[in-house]
């Protein structure tokens, strides 16, 4: 800690300040004052400088139920910056615009097509739907970068997908394609799906409050998103989570990536569908209709749902194992396997997890629902901006 | 941050030095000077302050090549604090004094008789070896706490042992008990084998200067210390790591945990010896031999070596594919089979990894040898010292 210069403690307040806005939203001054300790008057002029940034505003609110004077609201602007947030699956992709506090202005779902579509294609349709979403934001807000989720590995150093299986791309320089058609300036930046979701989901979600967090993302393919000590987890290149492709049976079924008995044979929502004895593709609605079959009774909708559950529980255990963390989150087509087949999804994980990690895990769903990956974009877009409120424009 | 206060920058530089000093032994004053990015007059006062408190000295290097006044030099001291290292095996223990900059000052090896122990008796061998390690050290240095390592699952909050399954030891308060032996003030602290062992690495081993490091570890029972963001990663509990009962092929091998095709079933030592056609139990000399005669050509030895490495290559890529970490080092028994049987284990790892975490992943053997979960025992030990100077007596 070399002495820390004034500049460089006010640069650091803004950003105390300003973060603590677009986790918790609304806060008053006292409540501010309060969480970073520091006297009524420096919160103020922080406060003052924010709202000249045009990123928060403040309000005195109507009448209150406590005598005295009450303390000022101070909140995210609805006029202020936003992220674009994209979220792309094999056959959709989703498009949004996303305030401080993480909140939704405008949003678009666009079909990919044709299914699978090639990089480049997909990254002319994201920066003309971006035109589009910033044409529904108020006026006066703008734009402060893209923040696009990825069904796939991605180098986190370059915005590279290395390896995305379920589109067919391999090592598209999908951060730079995007930036290179997108408005000078914007800065772009590309995560794995799963990664998104738990960053998400870790600041005002099912992980919020834990330092030890497990997303684990159901779609065609299988991904996990990991907080560690309170921290993302990416591993030395960003591809950390890929346990779909870990075998769990060296003689199981055939896998696409040429080995047997992986994860996703087990798991993944191919594996649902033929399960089901389904033999339409995937589709959001194919899937939906396994589950709804299985509510209803059908026998063997039921029974494929409890089978991938059981297989589920197998594969958390494993995760556990290894991470021991506290609390597990079941995304995508995990979440419905869940509330439908809870019972064999528990009893795998007991008779799988070492020692008593068991005694401390948590099985829950998303509380951002489908939106995990979209707002964990927007966060990695206002990464910059939070880390520093003086770079905002 | 709130505003540093002076006595708390003072405690966090002195904790620096003496964090540098630790980590990468005798320091030129020049050097400290440029690390910590302080001025020399500041660096010359800590330096007073950690001579006083009996934790570092300071000399002028005698000669030299250079021409003007040699920087006086750094170093720890002979005669100052000492962890007291423990690492438990099933068959033996070793007991270390170990000084400031992780010197081995004085150590002994017990055998556990009867092995397995229980954990009160060897709760009083540890006691009463500390005493006779701390006879051999210099007689003004001091004892600032036993760390102990331990082939288990460890609550790290309560230094309890929940699980160390070859030792037959469950829900053991190991650490209190010890505790209540030990002279009193005497800080115990207690942790994984594994955990340890890859603490030690990332200060002064193979894993130094990487920040995603996973440390496999070799024995009757199979476990996993891992580093990422350069930070342990324990869990919520501290029980992460346990990747030995992770099952790779439900249809395979029995396992004594009750459950079929664990990875210890693999790449255990009594797989080893079982693979090898040998019917004695597992001893330091059972496993040595195992690797003699695979060396010196025997085909039923090379061939279990070879059996082992294939494995441990299917193991370590399910951790690269969730870790994707920069090293693995190989420890305890997988030294060996590494050596003996690199190509199959690379051929496995090459086979079983998803997408490019393969590339940048190395596999290598610990730098400290058969000493590093002792040394990250002791680095255990010095861990209050080392955050707060001040509190040394």
């Amino acid at each position: 800690m070399p002495v820390a210069r004034p500049d460089a403690i006010r640069r650091h307040n803004l950003a105390l300040l300003l973060g603590q806005v677009h986790r918790d939203g609304e806060l008053t001054r006292a409540e501010l004052t309060q969480r970073l300790d520091l006297n009524r008057s420096t919160i103020g002029s922080l406060v003052a400088d924010l709202t000249e940034l045009g990123l928060l505003e403040e309000w005195v609110p109507s009448g209150g139920d406590r005598a005295g004077r009450p303390s000022h609201v101070v909140g995210p602007r609805q006029d202020g910056p936003y992220a674009i947030a994209v979220d792309i699956d094999v056959t959709h992709l989703t498009i949004a615009a996303v305030g401080i506090g993480g909140h939704v202005l405008s949003r678009h779902t666009l079909p990919m097509d044709p299914t699978p579509s090639p990089a480049e294609l997909v990254a002319k349709h994201i920066v003309a739907a971006a035109a589009n979403v910033g044409v529904e934001v108020d006026e006066r807000a703008w734009p402060i970068g893209i923040g696009i989720s990825v069904p796939g590995t991605v180098d986190w150093h370059s915005g590279t997908v290395e390896f995305a299986p379920n589109l067919t791309w391999r090592h598209e320089e999908f951060g730079a394609m995007v930036a290179a058609l997108a408005p000078p300036g914007l800065r772009v930046v590309v995560g794995n799906d799963a990664d998104l979701a738990v960053i998400a989901e870790h600041v005002r979600g099912g992980g919020r409050g834990s330092d030890d967090v497990v997303y684990l993302i159901g779609r065609i393919g299988v991904g996990a998103g990991i907080i560690v000590n309170g921290t993302p987890l990416r591993g030395h290149d960003g591809y950390a989570g890929e346990v779909g492709h870990n075998v769990v049976d060296a003689s199981g079924p055939q896998c696409h990536c040429g080995k047997r008995g992986c994860v996703e044979t087990y798991v993944g929502e191919n594996a649902l569908l033929e399960l089901a004895g389904r033999t339409e593709p995937v589709t959001a609605g194919s899937i939906a209709a396994v589950f709804a079959d299985a509510a209803a009774g059908d026998e063997r909708a039921s029974s494929a749902v409890r089978a991938v559950a059981a297989a589920l529980g197998r594969t958390i255990a494993s995760l556990v194992n290894v991470l021991n963390p506290e609390r597990v989150l079941l995304g995508g087509s995990f979440t419905e396997v869940f509330r439908l087949a809870e019972k064999e999804m528990m009893e795998a994980l007991d008779s799988h997890t070492m020692g008593d990690s068991r005694n401390t895990v948590q099985l829950c769903t998303p509380r951002l629902g489908d939106d995990s990956s979209l707002l964990g974009a927007a966060e990695l877009a206002f990464g910059a901006l939070l880390a520093d409120p003086l770079v905002t424009r």
